[in-house]
């Protein structure tokens, strides 16, 4: 499906299950709410599944990466070459985020949105280059509009295709793109209207001096674009990432196909911001894995009026805060299906 | 082995190998201490094992139950009867922490510790009852110190009997016991010398009057037994229960044997707390699951420099937050592990 036609297909859930689902979860023996974030997560499933009884059987993860013109401003601590021996990093099993897929069972893929280099063909990585990175934001606009349109269709077309061979209860995006926290925090910035500085973090590990510098190029690079604040495509053109895209892209398909998104740190939410703006219905299938420590993520989280699931000090990306708050959705849905009611137990309730 | 000779046998980490360990970890392909808490997890599992290759073959979870003579002042919102009915539930397989150890990989065992019920002999029930229910300790000593001692050497035999049969590398540590957050918060406020009213939460739910009758009943208690802040089996003896016990028994069996625990939420850690003031040393083989609702367990965190690992608002036991956190510590000894160097992978590091 093309990006228009994805956007139009989008339902929200219907809120009208929620009352059941809270009402069936507070019957199971344990007191009232004790299992704090867990039964949310298991109602919140019930509601984008439609159904009592949620379930998680597959999980995927994909890991969208792309190179940022951006990145010879200096904004990183790690040069660009970075990303494409990642990506190779990724499809050796050597990451952060592969071992954590293995642990808990997600299927995990690597896709090139863009990256500055020319991968063989074939192989396990999927291949949705729309151009050897952005351009440097700061001189130009990152992407040409139709440029932005194709790389979140590539990331609707990475959802449909896996979709299509076997289906995905839960969906993890993760980042990959020496350069891209600058970019994260420029869509955040131009998305919420907050000042720079607050929302910039160190990314990698950039210095004082570092971190003066990335805010500067930000900033100049907003008075420069002038991306319209709530228009996702101008913002997504004019400072965004093709990585970003891909994964906005990816959470409005599965939304589409009514399916669960599990999104990362800063990269993520800043995608999964993207998508809202471009359709605020996706917001009812969007989850956020992990606090980032990255500063500008909170104020994504605030507009999308989610709150992060984990909070563990990470700031690694990949997917790597997803990948755990999606093991803690599935463990939810197993509490909500599979534990006795005090009727069901012979269980005393409260008071009684 | 007694409770005498496990205290003498306990023996604090080697911290000489925590610098190899945070050495090894710092050269993964992230950037430094991207991973936030799990990098300190790997590590001290490293310290723990006494190799830098930690790992966690076999999980094996403990819910130690038993009842309070203090729940008949009304410091519950449940009645005493639910302590039976849970265990039942328990070996039904229809409680959260059943769920939850089938979800994560976890061998979970039941033990009477001093449930007010004569269950049938045998089966899959741990027995190490000591008695039906700890005395009222508004009004007596909740046990004799013989009785304590007794409870301590079932929890340590529940650990030494299960080790002998297969060793296990992380044992978590929950609990059942209608009335037992009143004990734990009277530990915890006998051992840290801090006012009961702050260490005092709702436990299964109480309201406003009956939470103000809690902190009564706990004040005049502490007034009345004058347990001694620093000896553990003196305020085991006068306010603890026999759960507590059991799980403070079954900390210092591990931590006597090398293994790593896994504490749970306020009722866990104030048993964690009278294992360390009955040895200090066992403070190296621990680690506090979940941060709890009840307010109480931040000051025994206090004392025995440890922060919970996840935060999700739970208030359950079990068992349950200790859980979430064992897989945690699974998957960051993984990483430790499986995860590819900067040299292995041939990714450039910061500023190269």
């Amino acid at each position: 499906m093309n990006l228009e036609e994805t956007l139009a297909a989008i339902r929200p859930v219907d809120q009208g299950l929620r009352a059941a689902a809270k009402r069936r979860m507070d019957t199971k023996t344990k007191p009232l709410g004790s299992l704090g974030a867990l039964e949310e997560l298991a109602v919140r499933m019930a509601l984008i599944q439609g159904r009592l009884d949620p379930s998680v059987s597959r999980k995927a993860s994909f890991v969208f990466a792309a190179d940022h013109g951006v990145a010879e401003e200096g904004v990183s601590a790690f040069p660009a070459a970075v990303t494409p021996q990642m990506v190779l990093n990724f499809l050796g099993g050597g990451a952060a985020i592969n071992v954590l897929c293995r642990h808990y069972g997600i299927e995990m893929r690597v896709v090139d949105m863009g990256v500055d280099f020319d991968f063989p063909p074939g192989g396990a990585l999927l291949h949705k280059k729309v151009r050897r990175g952005t351009r440097n934001f700061l001189k130009e606009d990152a992407l040409t509009r139709a440029e932005a349109v194709s790389a979140l269709e590539g990331g609707i077309a990475v959802f449909e295709e896996a979709f299509a061979h076997k289906p995905i209860d839960l969906v993890g995006l993760g980042d990959m793109g020496i350069g891209n926290t600058a970019s994260a925090t420029a869509i955040i910035a131009a998305a919420t209207g907050k000042p720079v500085g607050p929302l910039t973090g160190r990314g990698t590990g950039v210095d004082d001096a570092g971190l003066s510098k990335k805010i500067r190029v930000i900033e100049n690079a907003l008075t420069l674009r002038r991306p319209a604040g709530n228009d996702g495509l101008d913002i997504l053109s004019k400072v965004g990432g093709l990585e970003i895209a891909g994964i906005a892209g990816c959470a409005l398909a599965a939304a589409r196909l009514g399916r669960a998104v599990m999104l990362d740190g800063i990269i993520s939410t800043a995608a999964g911001l993207v998508a809202y703006l471009l359709q605020p219905a996706v917001k009812d299938y969007l989850f956020i894995g992990h606090r980032s420590v990255e500063r500008g993520q909170e104020a994504a989280c605030e507009i999308l009026g989610l709150a992060p699931i984990v909070d563990l000090g990470m700031r690694l990306g990949e997917g790597t805060g997803a990948a755990v708050a999606m093991d803690l959705v599935e463990a939810a849905c197993r509490i909500m299906d599979e534990m006795a009611s005090f009727e069901s137990a012979g269980v005393s309730e409260k008071g009684a």
